[in-house]
């Protein structure tokens, strides 16, 4: 058996009861930060443009777009919610290959339940498998096709939203096989387009060209026996430097990659992480108020510096990889949601002040999500912790409580309070609602 | 100015009364070709699948897809019309790379001009020069590219589909560097797909979704600078093996690579053309019938035996890879259309019998447009005769009449003799014609 077709057969035949209940959590916790960063984005110029592309398409109304009024068809909205899950790179992030799982896979599934009224643990089940697809395909090359330059979360979520939406569909194995070859065949996205609005796309084409992919291949559409492992197929062009058979399969169905998944804190740049967790620890613990603050030292990870050192960002863009600007930030108003980021707030005086007064030095002996942070204060004290593991990082997973605190930071703005409280309540009760009909309806804007 | 740029500039500031006479000619006789390979493949079951998929999407009816009563968004029109152009491998072949030019460009830039309201020659002048930046793209990466496994009409084909149709929206120069850029990173279509339905599916993409960012980039969608030179782009991550920005700018607007765009005249594996061409003109001087024939003997360039030796061909689609069923069938029939390579055709007694005395002997010193045959008859006469460039090939262009008589071929079948040669007239007629609403309407099938 080749190895799609070995691929295959697990994803069709793989009982949504013989799931271990954490995953189906997961899958909640996925799908809560995936509504609360889609409505966040839906606002942006750039997802605006996407929406009215897709509201001139006027495609059958099968199917919800996040955050807007627009019913289109499912594919169509795979690609609208694929795109908004990404467009803040605030979504949830695979730790051991930077693969995006949720954006390309959740989005797919969505439109496949909507469309089909597949119950809500279905639904959860198809996102724990796709998402599982994704992961294993981005594993099976990594690090090999991310070094060559390809954006892992444009060639690796087709997969995984064919295999959440083909689950969805009742695909057999062979019709599955096919769906991952339609599917993966489009697998594109390079990261030259990084910085632009076309990063978002890739997830966006992912997710719709996964699903299609899979109505094509439930109809009868034929693609490559193996287009993993084929002679001319995704390992050998897309992954010329290397690739692993093992970390596709081995293991399925025992362990799972979504514990590999961590879901952002913070929509800045990862790596000022552990200094964000720290600076809002003292501020609590401490009650500090900017007034107070004479310095914030910070002993970090190289590569803060390499990548974060910029101590007057211009705009709210910039903002997102300065390590000065997210620690002021983090001091003065405890967070680092997107309203941490917007031009108005990286233009602000107090946090400009307070930014000056930010200094980094490097340390080799700190990990990637370690952090010490110093704090001098005008009384002559200075308070200081050290962080360990970032939260959102595989060492320290963002809570439930802190995931609900970003969702209702970023969604209620755009919803209101008590729409966004509906749609977090049954998003939580999303693996033993009938369908995924209540989520769909609470997740648009009306009066778009 | 980045590559990317360059190319763009140049997109946009071409003028449509500046281009040759002969391209505009020529993009007639791509279309022609278009619309007869496209009307042959709209029966085929994968092409219902297809049309099945477009017509569930319901959208917009903005544009007409070919052989079939439905209207649809630019986009799904794009795509279907893209995907039915080269179902069959029965359309052009840009010689230098192999890039089927046609079927990603002008299924894009019809789209586009029945959405806009675009004349017949705007229409015109975008497919020559939106063939022309397929090519060249094309160009700029052969053979590494090709040769690593990538399927180069899905990969090139894109940007073609984003100049033609952005020439048509009216891009600025700006406009077309992020159409290309977010055409570019969607860049796809591996061969270990070849001999499924998904092959056509890279075209197909090709088209819509270099549409698409036509659209995008009007409303003011942004991508990278340099999709094509950048650090990590289309050259880096695509062809690492090498690339030539020479290719890709060289004479623009001086040499054009629709001169080296051939059309088949054959439904098969281009290798045997050369053969079918010596035995239709034997066939034809000396009114050859199969039952005078003892022996058809060819000495052929090594790769026809390599690919093509396949004495007893089971199904139309190995016939269509048999240089033996090829030369009876020509024999026969005086003709190498879809008709001579369907399953009952193929399994024809007649056929049959003459395929068996079908043979050849390679020769190193034979061209891959070359060949001599030599028909032995049993009154004991031989006749025989030697080609130097198969028709279609650069080197021995289709002429019109010949062309005209294949689109009759498998036009005529599909919908009827009038409305064929009204569509051919329309056709013939684009390049004065107020807008491309004539071949629209007579391009599809009313009571589908």
């Amino acid at each position: 058996m080749t190895a799609t077709a070995s691929l295959a057969r697990y994803l069709v035949s793989a009982k949504a009861g013989g799931l271990p209940g954490w995953t189906l959590h997961e899958a909640k916790r996925t799908l809560i930060n995936l509504l609360g960063v889609s409505l966040s984005a839906s606002v942006m110029p750039a997802a605006r443009i996407m929406l009215e592309w897709a509201a001139a398409e006027a495609a059958a109304p099968r199917a919800s777009v996040i955050g807007s009024g627009l019913r289109t068809s499912p594919a169509t909205a795979a690609l609208l919610n694929g795109y908004l899950a990404h467009l803040q790179d605030y979504d949830d992030t695979h730790f051991p290959t930077v693969l995006h799982p949720t954006a390309p896979v959740w989005p797919a599934v969505l439109a496949a339940a909507e469309d089909t009224g597949a119950s809500g643990r279905e639904a959860c089940a198809a996102f724990v498998l796709g998402a599982e697809a994704a992961c294993r395909v981005a594993m099976s090359v990594h690090p090999w096709h991310y070094d060559a330059g390809w954006h892992i979360t444009g060639t690796a979520g087709p997969f995984g939203a064919a295999a959440g939406a083909g689950r969805l569909l009742g695909l057999s194995a062979e019709q599955m096989t096919h769906a991952l070859g339609v599917a993966g065949t489009q697998a594109g996205g390079v990261r030259e387009v990084f910085g632009s609005d076309s990063k978002a796309m890739h997830p966006a084409k992912g997710a719709a060209n996964g699903l299609q992919a899979a109505q094509l291949a439930k109809a009868g559409f034929t693609s490559a026996d193996d287009i993993l492992g084929g002679r001319r197929g995704f390992w050998a062009v897309l992954s010329a430097a290397g690739h692993s058979e093992e970390q596709l399969l081995g293991g399925l169905g025992e362990r799972w990659e979504l514990a590999n998944n961590g879901l952002k804190p913070y929509a800045n740049g990862v790596v000022s992480h552990p200094i964000q967790d720290a600076v809002i620890q003292l501020r609590n613990e401490h009650g500090l108020r900017p007034e107070q603050v004479t310095a914030i030292h910070a002993r970090v990870n190289p590569l803060v510096l390499e990548l974060m050192d910029r101590p007057q960002p211009r705009r709210g863009l910039e903002g997102k990889f300065s390590f000065q600007h997210c620690a002021a930030a983090a001091l003065i108003d405890g967070a680092g949601h997107d309203a941490q980021f917007s031009d108005e707030r990286v233009a602000d005086a107090a946090i400009a002040a307070l930014r000056a007064l930010v200094s980094a030095t490097p340390d080799e002996a700190m990990g990637e999500d370690q952090v010490h942070v110093a704090i001098s204060l005008v009384d002559g004290r200075t308070v200081e912790t050290q962080i360990e593991h970032a939260t959102g990082s595989p060492g320290n997973p963002l809570t439930d409580e802190a995931l609900e605190a970003k969702y209702r930071a970023i969604a209620t703005p755009v919803i209101g309070k008590e729409r966004a409280e509906k749609l977090l309540a049954a998003a939580w009760a999303l693996d033993g609602a009938p369908d995924v009909g209540e989520v769909a309806s609470l997740m648009v804007v009306v009066d778009a």
